[in-house]
């Protein structure tokens, strides 16, 4: 940010100049020096607060006004029972109704249903309406994160009729910047942008000036798809239809780099194998909490591992030095395989994966392993040679690394577009099932060779 | 997207007569159909041409056209230098010219410098000059994104100027929807939306209905931190300024996009072990080539854990079944320190960690390592005692872990913010290392500990 330090300083003073107007009970002048904040910085200021610092905001702001500090909080990382609960809950229902339709929903998604029902009811019928037909898509799909504030124009107003539509509902509609147009069955047929607009002579059809050539995407369809869609394409907002293309509602830039956001992270957290991750745990239970059940998983799935080496154990008795070279070969063998599940889930993810066959993948990723496994395998029976003078051990060590690092890799990328296959999110494989996985091959593969070739190593 | 079967068949049958006009050079009819598609697709389907078929559409649209379908590759995922040598120069320079700026250098940072100096040389000078300016600043940095196609308007214009402006200059400008206010001394002022021009009356000064809480970054800010600036403030443009706050450009939201799956994907492939991952690997060699170094690196670090486990030769020759527990013991401390690296980078690239001190992220981390340790340590007690039915066995491998998840989920999160502090991109401190330096760590502990008390195992 070009914040000069001046700035920063600045920043700091409003923020306790408005904490003191809140402390003196000064409301008045709390509410002119806050609403020169932008709405994010209001959120931001509002959740810093203490429970009672914000009931005098409540006191002093509509819930019209704080609807909009709402919309602006993260939804990802806030606990909103706890704040809405601060609320009187009429103040709450009121301050729910004047949000936009789809961050009204994200907040009540957080809530149980009691909860959602008791302000539902105290609403005014309009939104509670409104917020009805959201609510029961499904979370994850372009219905659930849809807004139904959006504006419509039929195809054969003329263009002033459709500025004068967008005039009157511009305060209210969450974009006016694309404005889907539809034919007499209210079905989508086009799409013109305000650009088109205020471009065009004022006498023209919609019909005439509009795009016919508009992308959508269905309400059932995945959140993580529609995201995709729009960041191909470029859109600022996209239409959402039913399988009849009857327009339900728009899509806008901002929900969808929140959904880019919490893809990738989700990803991510999958990956390193943390249920998830979010800012709100800030207390080691909590975060211990999300981190353990993979943990005992993976204790167990380890002592399945410690179970099989056990089973070499007169193996191991005759040649102790064997047991030197265990996480070298195990630990290769999960690194190949995480890089390999890394790669696949990416393509998945990225829809790469359907521009190629599955087949394709496969054969390149058997390739790869290969390519690796040679040039580790090789390098090992050199430096085990060199180091411990003896190459039946060192061949041993390079030949299981180079077994190991093929079936790896393999079972790198097999394992999500199986997976994904069935349907099932491939990102649930978690790099430490695949590098257990993993280690339990590569131990079978190198006490196998060395039980079977015993002779030439003692 | 909401296709139905039908749709995706017409889809199918528009390529195929595109191909077939190309083949039997019927350009004017392939122009009419091709340019029936969206730019996306436009672009989408000139890739999977062959050479020949590309030619015979240079033959038959203007550079301007192409120029629209050039802005829809995808900077990551194409090799432009190919593209570019199978036009006439001429054509690749106009092209170029026609291009947004921030998009033409994406392309031209992809050559190398002679191409770009020839290309530059024979390119119209206005247009020149204007990619030269943005080519110097450094890559990653807001300047390098941001476009200079932007229309500003100076404070004292009315609305209706403003109008007028801005239809002028509707057709070039990258977006019109939020256009930047300068002053006298064309310094950033102020910022108006579309949405208020159309809502206000035409003989207003922009002055009185602009917001001067304009949210700018500076040209030198790297591309991720404007990209959490966006995405926190939904904002569709963001003005770019020099430390005097003079404006030089914008970045656009469609940009964002990109660097916003750009950093992800590169957080992503740090934390598996793979420098980079884009969809042109399609042979093994390419995406081994990227793979190797960090298997090689890893086979150095893992030769280094073996020679640390033959210095307990002797203990190991004497208890064999010490061996039994090594991949268990790693594994675990592996993947703590995997988890507690994601966590500690996660924060640090969604800005979180400024929030809060890193010493209390690290206490955090160090309750988060005591709850987890001492709940599998005891897990572990249990389950080698009923195993192996040695309560000092169970002592030992139990202790073992105990101790190496608290020293690895501090490893994992120390790293890092360490790296954070002295300005090294935490990211490149990837999950295979952490994991190979735990290992290291945890062998010591366990073989320490079963050293010091071999007394009681023999």
């Amino acid at each position: 940010m070009a914040e000069t330090i001046n700035e920063k300083d600045q920043a700091k003073t409003i923020e306790e100049l408005l904490v003191r107007t809140l402390i003196n009970h000064e409301l008045e002048l709390f509410r002119e020096e806050y609403f020169n904040l932008h709405p994010y910085d209001q959120a931001r200021f509002y959740l810093r607060l203490s429970v009672e610092l914000r009931e005098r905001i409540y006191e002093c702001l509509s819930p019209q006004e704080m609807a909009d500090i709402f919309e602006n909080l993260d939804a990802d990382d806030e606990d909103y029972e706890p704040i809405l609960s601060e609320m009187v809950p009429q103040y709450a229902a009121d301050m729910l109704a004047n949000m936009y339709t789809d961050d009204a929903v994200d907040v009540l998604n957080e809530l149980n249903k009691e909860q959602v029902a008791s302000y539902l009811t105290i609403m005014d019928d309009a939104s509670a309406q409104e917020i009805k037909d959201l609510l029961h898509y499904e979370e994850y799909t372009a219905g659930s994160i849809m807004t139904t504030e959006f504006v419509s124009i039929p195809e054969h107003s003329t263009v002033r009729s459709a500025m004068a539509i967008l005039r009157s509902k511009a305060p209210s509609a969450e974009t006016i910047y694309y404005t889907f147009v539809i034919n007499n069955e209210k079905q989508l047929s086009g799409v013109v942008s305000l650009r088109d607009l205020i471009t065009a002579e004022e006498d023209m059809l919609i019909k005439d000036i509009m795009s016919d050539r508009v992308v959508s995407v269905s309400v059932g369809e995945d959140q993580e798809e529609v995201a995709r869609t729009m960041k191909d394409y470029d859109f600022l907002a996209l239409p959402v239809v039913d399988f009849q293309n009857h327009l339900l509602g728009i899509i806008t830039v901002d929900d969808i780099m929140d959904v880019l956001d919490e893809e990738a992270s989700d990803d991510y957290s999958k990956l390193a194998g943390v249920s998830d991750m979010d800012s709100r745990d800030r207390t080691p239970f909590r975060a211990a909490k999300k981190r353990l059940p993979w943990l005992i998983a993976l204790l167990f799935l380890g002592m399945l591992t410690a179970n099989l080496i056990g089973r070499f154990e007169a193996t191991l008795d005759q040649v102790a030095i064997l047991a030197v070279f265990i996480p070298l070969i195990a630990g290769m063998a999960g690194n190949t395989g995480t890089q390999a599940l890394a790669v696949a889930i990416r393509s998945i993810a990225t829809g790469d994966i359907q521009d190629e066959s599955k087949w394709k993948l496969i054969f390149r990723e058997a390739g790869t392993g290969l390519i690796t496994g040679t040039t580790c395998g090789i390098l090992v029976i050199g430096i085990v040679y060199v180091w411990q003078g003896s190459i039946f051990l060192g061949l041993l060590v390079g030949i299981s690394i180079f077994a190991s690092l093929i079936v790896a890799t393999l079972a790198g990328s097999l394992v999500p577009l199986i997976m994904h296959k069935f349907n099932i999110d491939p990102a649930v494989a978690s790099g430490p099932f695949i590098t257990t996985i993993n280690d339990i091959f590569s131990i079978l593969i190198y006490f196998g060779i060395a039980t079977a070739f015993m002779g030439y190593l003692v």
